[in-house]
């Protein structure tokens, strides 16, 4: 029963100016300065306070709009296949989204946030403060995303993890 | 449909010295040298290539034993209740654990993983790569845990988010 599916209910749904992954950037860091905001079910506003004590939240989501996945993908920043789990492609067994972002500010059920890179209309499964103190690492290797981790920054989203045939991807 | 409840099939297996949340560690810093072994579905096996090149690793993974929730608890490292998604208290509306770890080794489809905190036989639902330059931020505010977010590696889980009587958390 250990891999027995698990279901979760959206507790709420970003809204961003991107409506399409087409365009959206790959990561916060290159979605700096992009405002979204989150509606968060009411019955939850109990739970955001202190929240607000945050400068950085993380977001857990589901990628609605992903479908299906490959085992093998050539990523935005690479031009050779390389494995999913190493990858933060959005087309992957259980599409989980996950984004650090800014918490400009709190009102009733609704967040502010900054440096968006998330597709409009995605419905929120978790928030989760933001603490850099709880992650053990100090030296880190990146893999094939050596010298091309700043890339990130300008990069934005193509169309090959939209739903399509496998050529695409 | 937004809020449409969205189910996950996990991809494998965590197994950690640790049998119960109970005298866990809470935090990855708090389980720096504890070893771990993620069994994989071996069906997943492509989607590792590449991985080994990344010295530490994103783990999503289903709370299977956090039960219920409520929206405000008191945590670990604090005397007063706080909003439930300004912690980590793993009792929460969609029990998904997030984890940093450093990655040992791969063998087939086993990933050996070190700085563990999470409990035995926990069901994995994501793997990403630990990209550091993909988080955009350089100054940060932790609210309530300032000046007690250095305590994390010191602490280590009571009961109180095992299921029980709400006066229990």
């Amino acid at each position: 029963m250990r891999n027995a599916p698990v279901t979760y209910t959206p507790i709420g749904v970003i809204h961003t100016p991107f409506p399409e992954p087409r365009g959206a950037p790959i990561q916060p860091v290159a979605g700096q300065g992009v405002r979204g905001i989150i509606k968060l079910d009411p019955q939850y506003v109990p739970a955001l306070k202190d929240l607000d004590g945050f400068s950085h939240i993380v977001l857990l989501y589901h990628l609605h709009r992903a479908q299906g996945y490959e085992l093998q993908v050539t990523p935005f920043l690479d031009t050779v296949k390389r494995g999913l789990f190493a990858t933060r492609a959005p087309r992957r067994p259980n599409p989980i989204g996950l984004s650090i972002v800014r918490l400009e500010r709190i009102e009733g059920a609704r967040l502010y946030i900054l440096d968006v890179d998330i597709v409009d209309g995605t419905p929120l499964l978790d928030i989760k403060p933001y603490v850099p103190a709880f992650l053990a690492a100090s030296e880190y290797r990146v893999g094939w995303l050596t010298g091309k981790d700043n890339d990130a920054a300008a990069a934005h989203a193509d169309t090959r993890f939209l739903p399509g045939p496998p050529e695409s991807s």
